[in-house]
Order: C-alpha cells, then structure tokens, then sequence
C-alpha cells in the first residue's frame, strides 16, 4: 500500500515512519509512506497557504489551489481522505476497509480549517472522535497507524483477532509476571494451566468489562 | 500546566515538542513537557518492559513494576492518565476539564497491553475512539494537544469558542481566495459584506451540516 499524507508540518511524520511496526511495514516493502508538503505547491511568492475568511471570522482558512496542485502531483489512482472533526467517526471496520486499498492519501489541515471547496477534491472526510485538535497531522497517523496494522504480514495474525472492538467486546484482563506485585495477585485460574477454565474466565471476564466500561458496545450491531 | 508521557518510543514526541502551538505553549512558560522512557525504570539487566501473559496468548504484556517506578520518579501530584482502547471515549468537555489541571501523566503502552494490576496506579482510563493502534504514543498526544489548545492564552479565545462540537454543532461552511476556482464560487451573501445576513446564513448552514453529517449531535446532551 502506498500511503500519501498532504501537510504543511511534515517533521511531524518523522517518528512514524522510523519507528516499531510502521518502520518494519515499510523494511518489509509492504507499505510506502510519501509526505508531500503543500506548501511547495504554492503559486504566489511568499508561498502562503492560507488566507482570510470571506464574510469575516478569527484566524486564517487553507485554500485549496495548493492542495488541489499537490493532489495533482500523486500519480497513481488513490482514495483522497480529509481528516476533519466533522468527518464520519473512524471505527475498527472502517480500517478493516482502508487496509484493502493499494493507495490512500490523507489531507491534514490546520489554523480555522479548509475552503469549502476542498469536498469537489476528496473521497471521503474522516474524524477520529468528537474533540479538535491544532492539526490533522496526528489524526492521520491515528487512522494510517490502525490501517497499516490490519495490511497481512505486518503483525501477526492473531494479535488483532483479539483485539478489542473486533466483536464488539473490550478485552478480557490480562497478567504477565511477577505473579504477585505489591501484595496484588494474579488470579489463581491463570496459573494452574486448565485451557478449558481459562478460555471460560476470559469469556466472562470479557463480557463483564464490556458491560462496566462500554455497555453501549453490546447494543451495537456490526455495519458493512 | 506540567505533562508528562511515559513511553518506550520516546522519539515519538519529537515533533510534537518542537512544532507549531506546543512549541509556542513551551516558549511561552505555559506549559512544560516531560518524557520519560519507563525502559529506564527496569530492575532487570536486560532492561525488559514486556513478558508474556499468564494463561497463554500471543504477544506480550508490559509489566507494571518499570511503569511503577516511572511514576514514582514523578515528584509533583498530578493525574495519571491510561490510554487505552478500553477507557471513557474522549470528548471535547473532557479536554476542557483535563485543561484545567496543573499536571497530567499519560502513559502510553505497546504490544497486547498492560498487566491488569496498572489499575492501581491511574485515575482515568480514556480512549481517543472505537479503533485500536499499534501504541498509546499517538493517542497521548491527541489528548495533549486538545488539551493545551484549550489553555488560556495558548491560542486566541475566539479561536475556540466557535470549534465544532463547542455547542453539539459542527462548524458553518467557509471560503477564502480566489472567490472563483475552477468554476466554484464563493456564495454571494460572504462576499457582500451584510453581517447580519451572513450571521443568520452560518447559524443556518452550522445546522443544516450538522443534520446531514452528524444527526446524533443533535439529539445530545451536554454533560458535566
């Protein structure tokens, strides 16, 4: 998979790409992370990306003729991904759908956000949950990131089949040593190595987080 | 404000320290920015963080005695904060609460997890939404961020009283130069200067968006 991000902040994907599974992903050549800065695409002299709002209003508003021209400059046949807090609200399906694309380019934006006209430009427009940020430069790692770890052969297969959301259900507790930190102990079934009485505990226990911590998960049912 | 990210990819932060809005908050003496790389806090020769999970399962489970220990290092009192795909969904009224403190620890974790017994060390669980992600570095920071945006004097009020979801509405459609690309035009009521028409088409348009985007914004009540 290709992945393009458009920015203005492009030291900001620095750490992604040279770090842990996304560094590996990209060693592995089963992904290619391009980071266009927007800013070269400029017309004017003074390379200004940005540009007071019609009608009056605080701050500064990106245009789009610098990403319009940036966009032009991708050449393959790619999935244009807006990251924007009005955006449809990112889910673990959603990346299960990304991670099938041979190519994705994410938008990130910052100051008062996009001229409107940005949507004549984008296939879909993404918010990775009800909050804003300065910029959407992490908002498109969140979703590369979730994406990248579902692409096949970038992390074992059965490190995201529990993962949590994948049913619906938060995780079950987990334990690693010491078997008794502090006076805290790990729970007895654990330990005594019954596969039967642990994958029960588990199921319980997975069941019985889901209700304390999101009960509305149970109530939801499964879209595409 | 004092933050502090416990991590094992302190590099992750880099950028988010050095640019933009978080640069500036630093400059500024509003906030300061403390990473910590719990590898350090190890007993062990090998400097291990992780081990694997009592009762089977693939991967491996950070153990809690570094992170323990990493937050003991911590001398100020302050609210330590789990990133987790399992914690309190993040919202825009969380950020202006978490805004209000004097010090915030995130903790930022890796592989399948945390051992169980981390919940004896944190006060509030959060998850920035329903998806997971390779680590909580990414995560931490979109808190942060958020988080910092909202501190008086980091960026101008009126910037932040008009963000989406400030009042469960998403933003009004907005333009900047050129008033015509490619053939799409800036709407005539921005560009004739009547500011109570042009109040009266954005509150309409911050409704119309909001119905056709996010209908269950509307139905929403504030909490808190």
């Amino acid at each position: 998979m290709k992945i393009n991000f458009l920015t203005i902040f492009p030291k900001y994907y620095n750490a992604f790409k040279t770090e842990s599974i996304v560094a590996k992903a990209i060693e592995k050549k089963i992904i290619e992370i391009n980071i266009i800065d927007f800013r070269n695409f400029t017309l004017n002299r003074q390379n200004k990306v940005d540009d007071e709002i019609y009608g009056g209003g605080s701050g500064m508003l990106l245009m789009i003729e610098p990403i319009d021209r940036a966009l032009e400059s991708i050449k393959e046949k790619t999935k244009v991904i807006l990251m924007s807090p009005q955006g449809k609200p990112f889910t673990q399906q959603k990346a299960l759908e990304l991670s099938k694309e041979k190519s994705l380019t994410f938008i990130a934006g910052r100051y008062e956000g996009f001229d409107e006209r940005i949507y004549s430009l984008i296939d879909e427009e993404i918010s990775i949950g009800d909050y804003v940020l300065t910029g959407g430069e992490l908002p498109s790692m969140v979703v590369a990131d979730s994406v990248i770890r579902l692409i096949p052969n970038v992390i074992k297969k059965d490190s995201y089949e529990n993962d949590s959301f994948q049913n619906n259900l938060l995780d079950y507790p987990q334990y690693t040593r010491p078997a008794e930190y502090k006076g805290m102990k790990v729970p007895e079934v654990l330990l005594n190595g019954n596969h039967k009485e642990i994958e029960k505990w588990r199921k319980e226990k997975s069941l019985e987080n889901t209700k304390k911590k999101r009960p509305d998960l149970l109530e939801r049912k499964n879209y595409d």
